[in-house]
């Protein structure tokens, strides 16, 4: 069902299919949608508060939520979120509900590089704000500006023939700015992935690392077992002689 | 063979070389053809239906059988496929084999996270071509320009000076759209590459490990051997004692 | 304080807020500038020549001491520098400096390959400067200039569409020189990563690998107990049988 | 002096400094390249024949030959070529040769991987040669011209707008060769990568394991000594008892 949404939406899209059987995809789309708000009501009605202490249901909650709210004034941006609904399949397989709880999972992780990443960027958009801000208002003209343009020289695009060559012409010195920012923001980002893959593979590592250390531990238990039988044996030997004397 | 007919396909794109000895590289590459059908007929006839269970001899047949296909329609676009035939090569060379072997053994462990990102694209440029299609139908006008935009997006590929300023330019809070879309794509393939990484660390670690343990395991053995010739000792020692008596 | 501080260096840079509330807020950054130099020299005056010893007071003093030097020549560039107060956070906040720290532990593993990819540009540069210095001195004119191009070849930036292809124009043969480059460097910032990753992920494996060791050496040393009182109780048979005689 | 003469070729490229003592630093230049002529010589006096079994040998004798051939014909090209003589640091400098080791023991281990790209490569050229060399001769000409197009694409250097934009124009499904292209090579350079990480990790994992391994044998080898130990003592006890009756 949210497969034949997904479509429908997409569908819409399309001024000549909308021209065609638009009233049709209407329809079927506002059937969907009281499904999904019916099928919401019952588990809320079922669970009862409970229902807002596990994560998927208040995504479900959020998104059927969202294609609800009446579209009247800034029209097409909120009508773009409707097509947000398809994102109820991740909550719906399986699979997918696990990819995501792993990449949440990695978040906690990397949190504090990442603040370490938003200060390097706070400190770097605020000096470019003040040093090339008024010769480039475009591109530094205010501290959010600067950030925009900051995040897309740290994706490496343009940065040279686009940006720093051009304020080069100006600030001759601007690369003594702008290398060391690339370099700063590359080095945190790596140290960003190499979190995420570090502890992806710690995940993996640990459950391998307990099933060997289980397959270990059986056998050096197998050695305890027969090395304390072999004590009672002895003890056993012992009672034998002071008993034979 | 595979070789030198990879080079006469080659000389063919050439002009100077096709005035020169055209017809001898087609009379070439024909008869090296005819030496693949031949080959392909002759196992066809040698394994019978068991031909088809090996995926590299579906991977031969489909070749041939797409040079064999007759290029008078749509010419060139045909007539460009038969390089393919060069790939026969990874089905012939034994490390090569292995080298996509490997590659194929690792897709379904990143299956669900191609999914995931098919969705995050499917909603993003449904999203993109209700918001920015009017403006730029260049770039957005339908879903599937939307998916070829957000893929060049996602690769980063002027983004920001080509694509995402000037829709800045009517929409200014476009950034609010593509900057979480550029991290939740770069996140995503992120762990798409994790996956694959993971995998193929957890495989070399997988055997290293069992050799380790094997180790390990023998010289417990060992321990547990001596400890029961001890224990076999000790009862010996015991019947000794009370036959003694 | 140090956010206070953040939030009034990114306003300054406003000129509608300056406007507004200029005076109000450089005096609050004048306060909070003089408290922080109050923090400093306690804190010199407590610990004497040991605070110099500490790599993080030495960073808390520089920042500082910056902040101080008047700005009176060049005047927006020092300025500018006053917004690295906000890194005091860093010094600060002690996940932060944990994270920093496990950056700084990193850079020896990678130093010598950082010297070498310093070898490779010098190389390059000064072979690009006479080889393309005349023809297109904008890029190439000097070997500093020469180096930022590199700099920017590497990072791939319109290193084809804006360098290569219009080199060629007059050197047809500079892809020998620049695709060589691009995967040299590609090579080498790809094992500086590597060296990145292995040391962190050592790092980790150390001390988990501690921890498992530790439970294998308590359980071996539990069977090296028992044998050992069981090898007590055997000698105290053989004393038993010794004097039962 | 390997580093004086990197200076001295560095500051050759500067028309002042040359105008000031170019006679100076040219006769500065000779001496230095004499004296590591005369040392060359001297090490194959030395060791005759076993030089050239040396790899690091033959690499300075190749750097010098190529510094020692007359600059007579293309006269800067081969000019240029004098500063490699940099490169000799690497065969002097202990940490730089273990380096540039690593980096060619991992080469053999990507070997196959890197034929499959030069094979996807060749492939995925002839086809562009064909397909596009006739309306876009500029960057599909000739098999080389699009070797050097799909290089870019590969590296993503204006591959949308610089190139498959343009080339959709006229062929309108051109992305149906280029989209899987960037797959393709990305997915094969990746695991070009993850091939260089694996092994990587796995040198520094077999050292790490080879430890342990010993540590835990040393421990599992105390307890075969007790063991034996005490066995011996009870086949003592067994005489005893059978010498006392």
């Amino acid at each position: 069902m949210i497969v034949i949404n997904a479509i429908t939406l997409g569908l819409e899209t399309s001024p000549e299919v909308m021209a065609a059987i638009g009233p049709a995809l209407m329809t079927l789309d506002s059937i969907i949608l009281a499904l999904f708000v019916v099928e919401i009501v019952l588990r809320l009605y079922a669970h009862g508060l409970k229902f807002f202490r596990d994560p998927w249901s208040i995504f479900d909650f959020a998104i059927v939520a969202i294609a609800l709210i009446p579209a009247s004034g800034p029209f097409t941006v909120l009508r773009a979120l409707r097509i947000l609904r398809v994102l109820r399949l991740i909550s719906v397989v399986p699979s997918l509900r696990k990819v995501i709880g792993g990449l949440v999972a990695s978040l906690p992780g990397i949190a504090s590089i990442f603040v370490l990443l938003m200060l390097v960027f706070y400190v770097f958009a605020v000096m470019a704000t003040k040093l090339y801000g008024a010769t480039f208002p475009q591109w530094f003209g205010s501290v959010p500006a600067s950030f925009y343009t900051l995040f897309q020289v740290m994706t490496l695009e343009s940065w040279s023939m686009g940006i720093v060559r051009p304020v080069m012409e100006v600030h001759p010195t601007a690369w003594i700015f702008f290398v060391p920012f690339i370099g700063a923001t590359a080095f945190t980002v790596l140290n960003l992935f190499i979190g995420v893959i570090v502890s992806a593979m710690q995940e993996e590592h640990d459950s391998e690392a307990t099933t060997q250390r289980q397959q270990l531990r059986s056998e050096t238990e197998l050695v305890l077992s027969e090395v304390r039988a072999l004590r009672a044996e002895v003890a056993q030997l012992r009672r034998d002689q002071a008993a034979g004397k």
